[in-house]
């Protein structure tokens, strides 16, 4: 969060150019209270919980003051759309959370989701994930990083602020489904909900994050030759084919990542494997392997592009194996796809952020609902508290400050174009 | 199965000095409805199926004239025991069951398991893998191999014999619990059953096993630093740390079967991975993997000694890793222990069994109940039907004809040592 100092009074940028927030209006027990109830739910991707935790964003919105389009989305419907951008967990029941001060066009649109990913190996954890702790100046959590502590930044800004002196409508969108491709978003913009331009509260480590790369979702299915583990040679093990896998997806993303585009750091489209399930029994050679992982997508590069040049490239490594020539892994594109979207950093709102918080424009590897909202036409910019380092980690935390400071800065966004 | 040919008179040396058995009394039919009957159970080591197919051949070697010692087994007394020999898989309820012409020392035990492994992927098989099939020559089916194929030939031994003209007792032994530890055997002998000599109608390929590797299940537990996909050089993965383990432990599988004791073909004490699972997030870097395999134990061979080999192995990988050494990988010894078990191969009852086959004399590099028998004192060879090769694997099968002969050659053995 650079380019942030702390003061009292009225926002203002200082004679050496760093933006001080006026925090005191910003009420740190109702954003630590909202926090502690979202983290509380739970609300795992496909959860029952994602359904209870937009029950309560809509009567929480509603409490103050905002009025607020709450409904059950149609997923057979949504679902059928073209440009459904996929789920990666199994959902029974999806609800959408609007709030705004009128039902007039906003001029800004506050954005979060609150799903969170799973808490992985729960013995790591230092406490239980769903409960909110403090420790050393850091909130700790599932979600309190990505990104409920940025949506608890964005109740609090619209608590700060007196609604009836706003001459424009602000929005606030919670959505679910984003960890697994971005449903929520995708149904909310859908349904009409549209604005002058959004800001994503998803952590941004104090940059503004004015393009994603995109990333597809795969799954390999290796196939083996199942024998008894004494024999061993007699049977083909998937395990011991699959470090010859990874050794090609390596090599493919230093292919990808050979020219970076400009803003975007290092390794900005690297592919990562999430999953591995081999085997049923400790002394089969096991004759199936299933990896699923994300593939860093390139901005302007086409899903189809993008697939077919990861199925040459696993293509190739089967032709050189004598056995994977005969039983060529199979690669399929399941679960969430999301493109890379980009809001060019010389936008007239990129501006009005950086003058708001100082922080520099960013491109990010990771994608979300930025690339929806762009897609829709809404110049669409990240900015929140925490680091996406931290982010789907054991321990999961977010520094405090960062949400109030973010808070403060969303109360101003809202007061620079609404009124 | 070499070294028979077939022949419809009794069993007799050639004059190339093949035995040829006299088959025409096997009841062939009988056979293979058994078979149908004990594929057709599913028995999976820990599964209901387990305690059904145990009550069914108490009851069909009841019904075949036999005295049959059937009971429950005191699981949480067995379990207690010293030498326990460990399980892979929960398991609520156990039955043993032993059949015998009386009550007198039996001069020859025929014994069998009638667990099975689970299927893997169901998808690979051409036929329901618990509907016994006939094709080629061949009886297809989960465990028609390992080793039902070889428990149905013992019962048609039983039904060939007329019980009355024995002057001495023949027992059979079925149990479960095999593939997990050999927990059936051990209570069986613990309940104190024994005899002069007992023949394992596992699969042999046509040779006279006397000598077991033995073999240790074990469990390693790596651990990494999670974070999210796009971000994966900020974390740990533990898929990409196991390659780096999937090599040392092939090194260490070179250095133990260097040199081959006599008996024994290549690679007698493989160590292969069975299992391996890793991760629940697609885009989130994995920060634990646990696999479990099978470590193949030399005869003469402590398992503590052995152990502390593998560990020492293992913890010099983590030295040579920054991350490992301060994340050491977690060894654990759980699930099956099979000692390695020898009967000398010029014992008399393997010349015996070698008179009346012409088979051979090997060395297997897989674990069996053989040595719990052995370890009770009683000399222990194993002959039965189909290839271990083909065991644990998609389609299993056993050639019709090697089970009706093995049916033969074990008829001749009770002929053999009880009248």
């Amino acid at each position: 969060m650079g380019g942030f100092t702390c003061q009292t009074s009225h926002s203002t940028r200082s004679r050496r150019g760093a933006v001080t927030l006026r925090l005191v209006d910003i009420d740190e027990d109702a954003l630590r209270d909202d926090l502690a109830t979202l983290v509380g739910f739970g609300a795992v991707g496909g959860s029952e919980a994602e359904v209870a935790i937009q029950h309560w964003c809509a009567e929480r919105l509603t409490s103050l003051g905002l009025e607020v389009d709450h409904w059950r989305v149609d997923l057979d419907e949504v679902r059928a759309e073209p440009d459904y951008p996929g789920e990666e967990v199994a959902r029974e029941e999806m609800w959408g959370c609007v709030a705004a001060t009128n039902s007039d066009r906003p001029a800004v649109i506050l954005a979060g989701h609150v799903d969170v990913v799973p808490t992985g190996d729960i013995a790591l954890w230092d406490s239980d994930p769903f409960t909110l702790t403090s420790r050393d100046g850091q909130w700790r959590g599932r979600g309190t990083c990505d990104m409920l502590g940025g949506v608890a930044a964005i109740f609090a800004a619209a608590r700060a602020v007196d609604h009836a002196s706003l001459t424009r409508t602000f929005a606030i969108h919670t959505v679910v489904a984003e960890e697994d491709g971005g449903l929520g978003t995708f149904e909310t913009l859908r349904r009409g909900h549209a604005g002058d331009a959004c800001l994503i509260a998803e952590p941004t480590a104090g940059r503004l994050i004015t393009a994603n790369a995109g990333s597809l979702t795969f799954r390999l299915e290796i196939r083996g030759a199942a024998t008894h583990g004494s024999m061993r040679r007699s049977g083909v093990s998937t395990i011991d084919l699959f470090p010859r896998v990874l050794a090609a997806l390596d090599a493919l993303e230093d292919k990808r990542n050979a020219d970076v585009p400009t803003l975007f750091g290092p390794l900005p489209f690297p592919i990562s494997i999430g999953i591995v399930h081999a085997g049923d029994w400790a002394s089969t050679v096991p004759d199936r392997l299933v990896a699923e992982g994300r593939y860093g997508i390139r901005p302007g590069e086409e899903f189809a592009e993008a697939e077919a040049l990861f199925e040459a490239h696993i293509a190739e490594l089967c032709d050189s194996d004598p056995w994977l020539r005969e039983h060529p892994i199979e690669v399929t594109w399941s679960g969430g796809r999301f493109a890379a979207g980009v809001t060019e950093p010389d936008h007239a709102f990129v501006h009005q952020l950086h003058e708001l918080t100082g922080a520099p424009a960013a491109g990010a590897p990771y994608g979300s609902d930025l690339r929806l909202y762009v897609g829709a036409g809404i110049p669409t910019v990240q900015y929140g508290p925490g680091d996406i380092a931290g982010a789907h980690a054991v321990d999961e935390s977010v520094p405090i400050d960062e949400v109030v400071r973010c808070a403060a800065a969303y109360r101003d966004l809202i007061l620079a174009r609404c009124t």
